[in-house]
């Protein structure tokens, strides 16, 4: 087991990675019983099925959410701080989220809101949610005008990330979320990079845990200097590489042609793409970037082809930039990025144009 | 024109309180149209019928709830973000709630959880409002197994009190304000308790600005020090005085037959009583309570008998105090309060029963 502090002043946690992790959440709720304080679980309907031995260990007050992006919403909020309500749940209370992106964005929302905030912790059970919603604080929904419109920073005060969970993940969704974890190794760690490129990683390797750890690590580094994405340059922002290209994928081609992950596999060779045309790394880095995504079973073209224009509009869509000019993440190295905010809508055009079959 | 500046560091804001504030609402929108960031106006029937030109004044972008505590819910909230959605708010903008304590509350917690917080501003048009919901952060809404249930600590980043408003206020309205301003004088300020009590002062007084800064000024205090309640002991929860007895009244009575204010009214002279029975006070300082209650054409007692028993459930329901034990704030002094929590449910029924007219 090993343990990694995110430093945030007075709301600073613990994240304990490891196979077995979900004993030490078992042990916390146990503790807050001990101090008489309600405690409730929030999954879902696959994570409930798959688990409901453990889920009933934790409490017998679980919220079992609808499994899929559309728990994200006011309905499902609205029932949630209902159910806790009955449960008894109150300001000395705790939420625990155990599952995925959408269990911990909802759970985390609803922590942040009911009777102005209760504790909150995590038991992420996909990889994507363990090296990226567990970390920043960001919980939310959707709304018909757009993905996590409407939410509230409210930060976890602990997280439990248990590997075991991996080896029950499908392989396509391990894939998706080995595209962030490729992410932040271009973003700031080259011998992460240099580890995940020398061997495949499968959902079994011993190595997940200890690579899991790095990229928490990453993004509460980022994080702790930019908790409320208030920084003009880099900061928050840069969690975003390969995530503008990304996003307009995914809304082009319908939400749920591309897992997530997938589509941010593809904006990361994108935004290599991007980073060579204006000089800022060598063809190398390109390819490296597109032989390490191939390798993961990630998507380094669109899968159907796409219009240029449609992309550009889609990712240049709710930037208030000037005229024509939206920021994004360029790399300058192999674990080295920065933002930019004067890109021409033209040059977005062709690297778009690169993605086609 | 006075200024009241709210401390609480990086947090902090200024109150502006007299005739004519409204204008510096205004000033304050086309400072941020000038910078190119958005604004919203959420309001209610009632006030935008009265005040059309003024609203429309401010900007286009105008949120109209219905009047009345209904619209503190889930619905109005969602209506309200997707709304807000519509007119291309975005991080740098800014809400503003022009109403009462309803439409503070839920503008407030949109403005909380909207892209997970823009800025908010307050022109609060009822006394209660100005007095109360202007300072401390507390948005909300209400579900079905409670008030206030749902929300978030969200400090405004300017208030605007137009004490002209006052003149188009309900008289009714006017006195239930004025039972938190009485609380304000009993809880911490016997000079004020003395003004309030030599004159009864009305709508169109001129000491009404004094005399709300004078409140905001207490709130602000407390506030400071206490931000978000987690005091064990006195804290915010003093602001409570007189809030146990008015809620079961209000509750029990069945909501909407006392208006809040004049169920604290009552509730403030039970107060008294208990702090008597207690031997913490005299009865002279009853007597002055009952009295200024009394003056400002608020009850002091039950207007229909509701049975004891049922009051003393209703005002220790939600508690979790040790068996039959709860919270009570009490008087010390004519401007000197502190919460005590070992009263003994035999006290609270003694005091109910002296409500029955």
């Amino acid at each position: 087991m090993t343990n990694l502090k995110v430093e945030l002043s007075e709301r600073s946690y613990d994240i304990k990675i490891g196979p077995e992790a979900f004993l030490l959440a078992e042990k916390a709720v146990r503790k807050l019983e001990k101090q008489n304080r309600p405690v409730a679980v929030i999954t879902d309907a696959n994570i409930y099925s798959l688990f409901k031995d453990k889920v009933q260990a934790l409490t017998k007050n679980v919220i079992v959410l609808k499994a899929g992006e559309k728990s994200k919403c006011f309905s499902a909020l609205a029932q949630t701080c209902s159910a806790l309500a009955d449960f008894g749940m109150d300001r000395s209370g705790a939420v625990f989220a155990f599952g995925g992106g959408v269990v911990g964005d909802l759970a985390g929302f609803a922590a942040s809101c009911f009777m102005r905030g209760v504790d909150f912790f995590q038991i992420p059970t996909t990889l994507l949610a363990m090296v990226d919603s567990s970390v920043g604080g960001k919980t939310g929904i959707n709304i018909e005008q757009g993905k996590n419109l409407v939410g509230a920073f409210h930060q976890p005060k602990g997280v439990f990330i248990d590997t075991d969970f991996l080896k029950t993940l499908p392989k396509r969704e391990f894939a998706a979320g080995m595209a962030e974890v490729i992410k932040y190794a271009l973003l700031c760690d080259e011998k992460l990079f240099c580890l995940l490129e020398k061997n495949a990683l499968t959902r079994e390797s011993p190595e997940m845990a200890k690579v899991i750890k790095a990229c928490c690590a990453i993004k509460a580094g980022v994080v702790s200097a930019d908790e409320r994405e208030t920084a003009k340059e880099n900061g928050r922002a840069l969690l975003n590489l390969g995530h503008t290209f990304g996003h307009a994928v995914e809304k082009c081609a319908g939400y749920g042609e591309y897992l997530h992950g997938e589509a941010v596999g593809l904006g990361l060779v994108l935004a290599a793409r991007m980073s060579e045309s204006l000089g800022l790394v060598d063809s190398e880095c390109v390819s490296r970037t597109e032989n390490i995504v191939r390798m993961y079973g990630l998507p380094v073209s669109l899968r159907s082809p796409i219009k240029p224009d449609k992309l550009v509009a889609a990712s240049l869509h709710d930037k208030k930039n000037a005229a024509g000019k939206s920021k994004f993440i360029l790399l300058n190295k192999i674990g080295g990025a920065f933002t930019r905010t004067d890109i021409e809508k033209s040059l977005v055009r062709e690297i778009f144009k690169t993605a086609q079959k």
